[in-house]
């Protein structure tokens, strides 16, 4: 049994990932660490947990915790993880950082784009991206994954395969995407109420939100060489879910014409046929996020427009699971040598 | 392995059926019936099966599906269970009825309050209500099983050991609930359209809804005579959940003074304590539908008005779950011998 | 044109009112007060008065507002009004009070409810509860008026007329509300951000809340004694919205028959057959709160149940117009001698 | 007092016109016409009516109608009003279409895009398309007016001054839409229902939605030539509000530069400094559809983004006011000679 710290149990990845680890058959959660909440009981700040999960919340000691777990998840603000993290308590424990601490590799777009001085830059390179589809190899046996945003693994996957096989211009890539509200955490702001939020949709961070340098980052070593594209969050009122319809030139052929319908899918296939998580809809079916809440799946789909010669392609996952939390612990799997979808494969919920 | 056929499978219960049925380590849906999509892929209409079920829609026959499966879940308007059933059938295969169909002992009751004829009264007797904390002995190794309605599991559960303790008066019994939109149906109506739900809450069925006969009559087994109450439920905007809010007079003891907090709380325990799924909250903590979203939950409450004499007990459910396709599995694991919380240990889904 | 000053300009109520006020042909807000954001610019706060309202936010010295303004509308936290009003600012100006500071008649019970000490009880006395369709005569020329909070307006609007005329008992009067969020006001609290609130429903204030000795005292006018009820309030997902559903016996004729539809209907209409903002619903028609989002009209509709002898009486408003906003500048119309329905003859906003 | 009369008038947009006509101090509604509820009581429809108006629907017969009213609005499917109208009622009634029928000047073009055939396209070359602050001086003494689609006026008017001043290259222009459901009209479809719609977001119509033709046809007039984009429309779960989110590559400057700031912002001054319901928010701030909601108000905002060259242009509206009946109302006040801005200046209503 692999035994789980969460830190960060409070938010809503650290409750997810408890709830996660409670269905799966060989991992459990040994520490509920909460800064906010400490000696109160979990289920009493979250009651689905009521009956179910009887721990108090403790606090975020990683030394302790290190000693007591096989693994510790930190979904904690940005910095947190990088001013804790040392040799002693990567030797001991495996460290799966939902922050953004470790996701970029150059320090300084880091401490540009987060506006924070990066505390232990020294692990930056021995870290790895999380994203499992694409870096499983490298994800075996790491004692550090840096665990990807819930809009970049959506915006990245959704792209990946065209980027690589030189379909599309990636310096003409565009990211429109929309963001249930559950992505912005359960801190008490007002721009959060539910009145605030409820019937209103909105774009924010534009031009200049945090996950574009991650995008920028791995969609350029997929197509070898920097790239810059533009990605727009929008907040739209819905509990879970991210939606990115994506556009892009395609690559004209030597012949002067553009990739058809039949070899953008074949690329697709190339690169997904085998993953169980990542569904490409069939011809004229678009994705929607109520088909992938509440599990770990991303769903595909995409749209040659020859009138302009873009094509639109479209991705959707739940923030919390595959977006979080539940790529979280398929990392965790990954690492640990376990089935890679272990207590990951739910049928989505709807309604 | 037990075969299930679900004859209704594209209906919300009937796909939330698939669901559960498809994390159950000892059954696996065989025939996917929907009278309105034959031919078509299942997850062509619940995309969320996508690459998950490949099988097509299949129609409702009830002889030929007997022959192949174990168990029917009929997920079906009033009226089609009792007008397929029959004792050929019945001696083939179990049937866990969603419907109204065998769910009131009283056939005229019935006949009354659905305005249908019953076409097979003679299998009224031998069903049992399938309300598994309270009937769990009569389900084991029944062939017909009446799964209680959304409304009723939650009304019956949240006053059933005040009502058989003689704590309240069952004859001042008032039930106020408020139900998500699933309960309504997947039939296109303009009265569930988004924009005529959303952003509005209205009462309905206002003293002729009818589970009222049928929390009359499970709670009259537990008073020990005929009571009649009054019921009023009510649309809110949310997919799913049942929130009942029950009053009652309480009974006072031979001292002239009422009951209290303990005395209350040792019927509850009485009857529940033992019982997984329903989660009786402490002092001051009251229902909520999210803490049981995507559960086979039932989570109860109560205060006492000293000023009024009365008590306020409050009960919350998934109307799809517990309310509906949760425990009709909570049947079939019983009627099979299996354990009764196979398939259905999932935790609430938050947010 | 009457000079308006807001304290709590901020809030959902205070903003409600500068709205309403902005369409009033014979007033003009001239003071936002609002103490979090002095000096800011109004519409940066409230987006929608963008290039409409220029204002600053100015602060709460009422000593100041009361030689500005003709009227003072106070929207704010329990106890701020009472511990600023003077006899020098009631000789100057009118004061509409949406706190509950001058409610309730008997200060024992505002104090024991409210758990604050009343800092000026010497003006309760003079103060008009601002129920404008039953204290209409009291209300003219007042210069303090309590204006009354948005579940009671709800709640004594839809059983009064059922009171006074002696056809129910009001000791059975059982009042089961639903209130949409921004009834919670805009404090940045979690318990009331998007996700916490979305898809759930809750009851809250059991057999406590606040509202209830309001019902009761102003009810227990009607009846002509004192009475004592329970009220529940539950939150669901939505901005706007009150709607009460409410249940009494009914009080049996001296033939020992039970009031009918003719005789209830005839009560209300004594009572509200003139009044403009109050709609008594077609029988089989009962209250949504979509019909009267946006505007200052209460629906009421009800029901009889001779199986139980009660009656279900059931009422909608907007809480932000006729439970705050609206009926505050009613009470302004209505002390100035204006036309009492001016700036506010809004037809309900649907969908 | 002009005399309208609305066909279509129970479907949202149709029902918004009345409520917007009730509020105008020189118009009112004499003709309520609904195919679907002939003889019905137009409340009863649309309960937030009831005891304000009291008309029963009427047929579509035009020629009656144009007997009897001043304007006809047509709130209906595409195809009827050019089914029905002919030189007879134009002589006599002005007509204002809020279907497509009369917004292309290229008959192929709309029978491509809509897939029918045009009845009367004798009549498009007079009808004047109805973007008020475009073609203001157009539409005074027309009898014909095309008033535009929700998406597009939003869609248009967010990029117009940019098109017209060459700032940016029309053929980089990417429309990324999101719409409340009300967009959707009141059919009742499966696919509209609360609870496939609510928690979810998808885009639909992707590269081939019908109002792509029309915002290509008036940007190309600004721009001075045919221009090809890319609009894709997404459903997000809200009852109102259009938000628009453009991408497009800005014209280099003679010296290299990209246009600033100050540069575009003249631009949209230029052109909308005076238009009483186009906001152009301050740098940093973007539209969010809840600060126009129930308005007649367009807000536009915008980001340059100096790493790729883009302009990101946002815009939001209320598809049912600005997007459709509003906008329609703003039309009949300048083909009457009216103030245009007579009925329609109401704050936005918050939350």
């Amino acid at each position: 049994m692999i035994k789980v710290g969460i830190i960060g149990a409070t938010g809503y990845a650290g409750a997810e990932i408890a709830r996660i680890i409670y269905g799966h058959p060989q991992a459990e959660v040994v520490w509920y660490g909460s800064r906010s909440y400490i000696d109160e009981r979990f289920s009493s700040i979250f009651g689905n947990f009521f009956e179910i999960v009887d721990e108090k919340c403790l606090d975020d000691n990683m030394e302790e915790l290190a000693e007591k777990v096989d693994v510790i998840f930190t979904a904690t603000p940005q910095g947190l993880c990088a001013g804790l993290v040392n040799d002693e308590i990567l030797n001991k424990v495996k460290i799966i950082d939902l922050s953004a601490d470790f996701r970029l590799k150059n320090v300084d777009i880091y401490e540009k784009w987060y506006g924070i001085e990066h505390k232990s830059p020294q692990y930056i390179k021995e870290a790895v991206y999380g994203l499992c589809e694409i870096n499983r190899e490298d994800i075996k046996g790491k004692r550090l994954v840096a665990n990807p945003g819930c809009y970049t693994t959506c915006s990245i996957l959704t792209a990946y395969p065209l980027v690589k096989e030189k379909l599309i211009d990636p310096n003409t890539l565009i990211v429109d995407a929309l963001s249930g509200v559950s992505g912005a955490g359960r801190g008490a702001k007002t721009v959060n109420l539910y009145c605030e939020v409820n019937e209103s949709a909105k774009p924010y961070g534009v031009a200049n939100h945090r996950h574009t340098p991650e995008i920028e980052e791995q969609l350029g070593y997929a197509f070898g060489g920097n790239i810059v594209i533009n990605f727009t969050p929008h907040l739209v009122p819905m509990n879970r879910g991210i939606l990115a319809t994506e556009y892009a030139s395609l690559i004209k052929k030597e012949d002067g014409s553009l990739p058809g319908e039949e070899e953008i899918r074949a690329a697709y296939e190339k690169y997904y046929k085998d993953e169980k998580f990542i569904r490409v809809l069939p011809k004229g079916t678009y994705p929607e996020t109520r088909w992938v809440e509440n599990s770990n799946y991303v769903d595909i789909g995409f749209k040659i427009d020859e009138r302009t010669g873009r094509i639109i392609m479209m991705g959707a996952l739940d923030n919390l699971v595959k977006g979080a939390a539940g790529q979280a612990v398929q990392n965790m799997n990954i690492m640990f040598g376990l089935d890679e979808a272990m207590g990951l494969d739910m049928v989505p919920a709807f309604p």
